[in-house]
């Protein structure tokens, strides 16, 4: 086997445990050094690809690398920016193969959720019709968990525990007050396409009563009606109300909430989130006194908090990704492949890319109660594994350590290449 | 000595430490079963206690009483009332004597801010001119860090931390973005009249560039062009710019930003937060893709990150609480000291509720930086002992476990009395 180096890029909104990708891709990499040379990473994800602004790894020590496994967000930069179709961006795609060419990469891992194993596909098609062979792997990361074949997506698991402990802890505070002061709590959390991770919220109901009391999805057409009844009926029955809005909650027209309601006096894009909506709302018609919460990035980067069974299947999916390269394998996914509930147990599997790349997995209806306020049964045990055992990072002088990398530069060899965004 | 029952209330914003004070309260007491009787509490503050609503804690196990060191919130509900002066309101505190004397109340611990503080020493005094002694210990309590005296308030701490991690992993998220989408991030904070909390997010700093790059306090007065000058200028070194708000922050007229912009387009009362208002504002000048948090309730309920240090001298005021009563003394407040900065020593002191009420500490100047946007060395000393250590709570199928109490009702033997508030 002829040793070639790899290229390993994240892409998209970054999550709790990309990284933990990224350790597993590098560590099992550098176990293999009779085939694998270096491994180079793409600055800013696949725009470093295409500018050949290359990161050499192997310039970081092996205790660097291990810390990559507690530290959130994407240590070599991430990129929202998605190739278009080969025909559209051909020059793009040919772009990228004389980058891997140049720097004999044998080996490209994208990590990353829909579009990355879009473009992760395209690259291995072209690469074969451009007589520059690369094995083209997939490493699936996105806190929305809509990535088809595989049981879950890394980086999800830890933001269900998150919104799951922070709801639980809110209420517990909502309802030491709500006596004589605030009755209800509105808590926004990310999903503007799916409500997987409103979902998770509701893993906090452990007993009849306790929050969230209502949890909004944007699979369920809001009812304002229903919703207030439903807002009073549990203040009546439990003193005070905890809500769960996913931000892409939608009318019955198919209009975000938040998009609706909040342009300010000058007539400004919105401001605020959709809790303060329906925050607002509830006031308005019940005049209970409110707090909202909008936890945007903190979910998502939240590594203090972020699962184990998480972490552990970010690593092994990063692992694998490099094992079934080795393997000869192409244009493939790994896949995390549940083998039971209780005891939770999973192992790797994979998926073909070309059944993966834009095929989006929606939450099943029969997750969603009748009434369209909380998770059923089957929802929570499908969730429940994935919020599993705790991963604190190390803590100095009160706070967490994560590394930053060195990330120095890989030489460059190839003519300038304008970025296509201008960042 | 004759034994007397113990009464302890809750007042106010709770904390994720409150009921590790309530824990050492009633932990101690129950270890001096000679001179103390029951501890009982008032069911939501003080509002239980004028309504005769108290809870028979002896009812609840030594193991769930254990459990309230780790569990955030009030266990027995809290209130936001405040009583006046003795003349305006003195049918109150003759009640509260009426409801002592009834449940034959020794020793009255009273676990919250300044006013509470006020209404402690108010009860001390009155029931010395009515003729039933009641020893009336104040234990302090405040996310705010505002009481005098004390080096600081118990509760402080672990928003401190909160925030501080908190900005800390939502920093590197930005990082990881600022390339080819967000460059700004903004995360609200707690503290109307103190910049305390936002000082905390301060402590994430720990090298030249890490965020936060600018926190923004009530104490100095909003610049705008300053503030977006800034703001430009920490994009174009770093790339991208964190920035912790805390929602006291006035202009120089001393308005809310908060409360001047956001409207919304009926004219509603402010349904954002100052978070997008400042968000917006930068957007509007320079363009910045931006994303804002609001931590709301999060940032105080938070005990799973809870500071030790904070748990340990939440817990060791309630227990110097009930050691002060049986030393006999009364119209007081146990303290922490600080000892050392390095290492961090500290031991319990005592004040003088007559010092304590009413008296407002505020951040000195010299805690803020010269340009206002960030702290100085100084104020690092000070606080970063408070966030020192983790004291994880138990968890169990992925989340923390947080005990609810039965909080068993203890017979009414006085006539009805109409709650103050209506809830």
């Amino acid at each position: 086997m002829i040793k070639k180096n790899v290229l390993y890029a994240q892409s998209g909104g970054v999550t709790a445990v990309i990284n933990a990708s990224a350790c597993g891709v590098i560590e099992t990499a550098r176990q293999h050094k009779d085939v694998i040379g270096k491994v180079y990473a793409g600055r800013n994800g696949i725009i470093g690809v295409l500018t050949e602004d290359l990161i050499d790894t192997s310039k970081e020590s092996a205790r660097a690398i291990a810390a990559l496994r507690h530290t959130p967000s994407g240590a070599f930069g991430s990129c929202r920016f998605k190739l278009k179709g080969l025909e559209e961006s051909r020059a793009e795609y040919e772009r990228l193969i004389d980058v891997f060419s140049a720097h004999n990469i044998g080996y490209f891992f994208y990590n990353g959720g829909g579009d990355s194993a879009d473009t992760c596909l395209k690259i291995s098609q072209l690469s074969k019709s451009l007589g520059y062979p690369i094995q083209a792997i997939h490493v699936p990361k996105t806190i929305d968990n809509d990535l088809p074949i595989t049981d879950n997506c890394p980086g999800f698991g830890s933001v269900a525990k998150y919104v799951a402990v922070s709801i639980r802890e809110a209420a517990f505070d909502v309802a030491s007050m709500a006596k004589t002061s605030t009755k209800v709590f509105v808590l926004e959390v990310m999903g503007r396409h799916a409500g997987w991770i409103a979902a998770a919220g509701g893993l906090a109901t452990e007993n009849t009563g306790d929050a969230p009391h209502i949890i909004l999805f944007p699979e369920i057409a809001f009812n304002e009606r229903q919703f207030l009844a439903r807002v009073k009926q549990t203040v009546d029955e439990y003193g005070y109300c905890v809500i769960v809005v996913s931000e892409g909650v939608r009318d019955k027209d198919g209009s975000f909430l938040a998009e609706t309601d909040t342009r300010d006096a000058f007539g400004h894009a919105r401001l605020g989130g959709v809790a303060p909506v329906v925050a607002q709302m509830i006031q308005t018609k019940h005049g209970y006194k409110y707090h909202w919460a909008v936890a945007d990035y903190l979910q998502r980067a939240a590594r203090h908090i972020a699962s184990k069974t998480d972490v552990e299947q970010a690593y092994a999916v990063g692992k694998a990704a490099v094992e079934m390269a080795l393997q000869g394998k192409n244009a493939m996914m790994p896949t995390i492949k549940r083998i039971s509930n209780k005891p939770y147990k999973w192992t790797i599997g994979e998926a073909r890319l070309a059944r993966v790349a834009n095929v989006e997995k929606m939450m099943p209806r029969h997750y969603i109660s009748k009434d369209g306020f909380h998770i059923t049964q089957r929802c929570r045990n499908y969730l429940q594994p994935l919020i599993q055992g705790e991963d604190y990072p190390p803590f100095k002088n009160g706070l967490p350590q994560y590394v930053k990398l060195k990330n120095v530069a890989v030489k460059k060899k190839l003519t300038h290449y304008p970025s296509p965004i201008v960042g």
